[in-house]
């Protein structure tokens, strides 16, 4: 499986770390405005050929898939061109910018018989599907409370009136996509669509710096909050009647999972790589050694259920990208 | 300070062990339906007189405070009695089942001069009032969030069929009323009345066995969530620009409070009285002894504000109560 990547920030990064520690995966060249941006990572991981082109690299026929982790915004339309390169994608969350863009790509991916992944950590956590597996024993769910918050290093920028990407609607930036959207995977992927969604959101400047959303499932509340404004102590919790989860960290992670039933704590914890992409990284890798379309397309039916919370989350927000003016 | 007890629960346990406490504060008397119900906690405390006539503990002149600790829905008949017989009043939270008779009774303690203090042990806890002058250090508040989650002693009687007071709509129950009333008075202390408030609660048999209250403000959302048919990890946090505050215990009793921030923990835990309804007792003793008549109606100031919210979320999670027929 040899892949080319897209985008040059941190989570590029762990990603080329992922890659390097799966057998069989090799990253062969990378894209960037400009070069000296990807020059360190190239030069860290061994990689000889940085792009300014994109469709120079694109052309290139020994790249299977391409690995997306632009600006939110650019998801869609790099996703989309890889795609009519004939080249499967690996797109980071939050996914798209909202469904319409989502629908777009599933279809191409379908039509043209390619991969097409989301890069979503949480689902692919030992210690989330440990928990996945476990969550009969703790009865009927009556509650669920997630906190997932970071102060984002660009934030004292935002504050001094600068408008950083991840804090800027032209980009889909935002608390709810940029951070909460693992909640929403941490609670979509255990209980599947809720009957409503709400986000209560804290905005500044046109986008939210923090917020809670809120998903409704038959008997119980999952209040997932997620804020790039402050730090927290970011856990999950899961409440049933006969017992209840605590995931002690950022759900993406998911790095602690115990459970207490009966009077007695439960450590279920795994020990997991620290470089958490390294999981999904295994799994994609296996899908397209086994040529695997049919898991791929289920995963996607999934993601279109965690695009539609998030849109719908979103827009309850009064949160509007630019990409949504576009139709 | 002389005092009479009406109720026989596990609070009126506490209530007596904390008066046993307070020097200078003493327990004369005890009503309840019938004598045996109150004959083993008279035992304990050393308490002479046991009463199945109200009228006639009432009529006593020797009691200074009747405490109020019947199921939720008798508080304000009690409460009114009491002073209509000249008594000055404590009672429990919550304090009454709307606002209409709060302000009952509110009125007929100003109008006669009489005491009326409502039994939250929350606000009266040191960790509580160390995190109420530690607050500004946080800086600009941008999420609060809270858990007080404890398994009812009456829901698995509950989930059999039949309707403990402590979840039934005649006698004022639920999760709201009974026990996430201690995260609106943790966040309504801190932050005063906030500019709306919803509540999600799980209904069953028209009684909300556990729910989400959610208070705005302007900048940030309080999220608590208070569940009667599950436990948690409960715990309280507040996170601001600055720094964030964690409280590891119930939102009652504050037992436990760290700051964090520069990358610091900061454990500012002070040792607490076992029983936490001890604080409350020693200052309504100290306002007594003092006269202090103002300090005792801004606290109903306060309350008022309390049962504003609490009356607007319940109503808004569509629980309604007998007591709300009556006008």
């Amino acid at each position: 499986m040899k892949v080319a990547t897209i985008g040059t920030g941190f989570i590029v990064d762990w990603f080329l770390d992922a890659v390097k520690q799966n057998e069989g995966v090799t990253c062969v060249a990378m894209y960037t405005r400009k070069k000296e941006h990807a020059q360190n990572l190239a030069d860290k991981y061994g990689i000889k050929d940085i792009y300014e082109d994109l469709e120079a690299m694109l052309n290139r026929e020994d790249i299977d898939f391409v690995y997306v982790a632009s600006p939110n915004s650019l998801h869609f339309q790099y996703s989309l061109q890889a795609m009519q390169h004939g080249k499967h994608v690996i797109c980071e969350k939050p996914f798209t910018s909202n469904c319409r863009e989502f629908q777009i790509l599933d279809t191409y991916a379908r039509e043209h018989h390619l991969f097409l992944f989301e890069a979503i950590v949480t689902s692919h956590m030992p210690n989330y599907l440990t928990l996945k597996e476990k969550l009969p024993e703790l009865g009927t769910i009556r509650m669920v409370q997630c906190n997932f918050s970071q102060y984002s290093s660009r934030y004292d920028k935002f504050l001094a009136g600068e408008t950083p990407n991840v804090f800027s609607p032209a980009f889909s930036g935002g608390a709810l996509s940029d951070i909460n959207i693992y909640n929403l995977h941490f609670t979509i992927g255990l209980f599947g669509k809720p009957n409503a969604v709400q986000y209560l959101p804290t905005i500044q400047r046109g986008i939210d710096t923090s917020g809670v959303a809120i998903l409704k499932y038959d008997g119980f509340t999952s209040v997932c909050v997620g804020a790039k404004d402050t730090r927290s102590r970011c856990m999950a919790q899961i409440q049933g009647e006969k017992g209840y989860a605590v995931v002690e960290s950022e759900t993406s992670k998911c790095a602690v999972l115990k459970i207490y039933k009966d009077g007695k704590e439960e450590n279920l914890t795994l020990p997991q790589n620290d470089i958490a992409l390294y999981y999904e990284v295994k799994e994609f890798n296996r899908l397209f050694t086994e040529q695997d379309y049919t898991t791929c397309y289920q995963k996607l039916e999934y993601s279109r259920t965690v695009m539609e919370v998030y849109e719908a989350a979103r827009k309850d927000g009064g949160i509007i990208f630019d990409a949504d003016h576009i139709s």
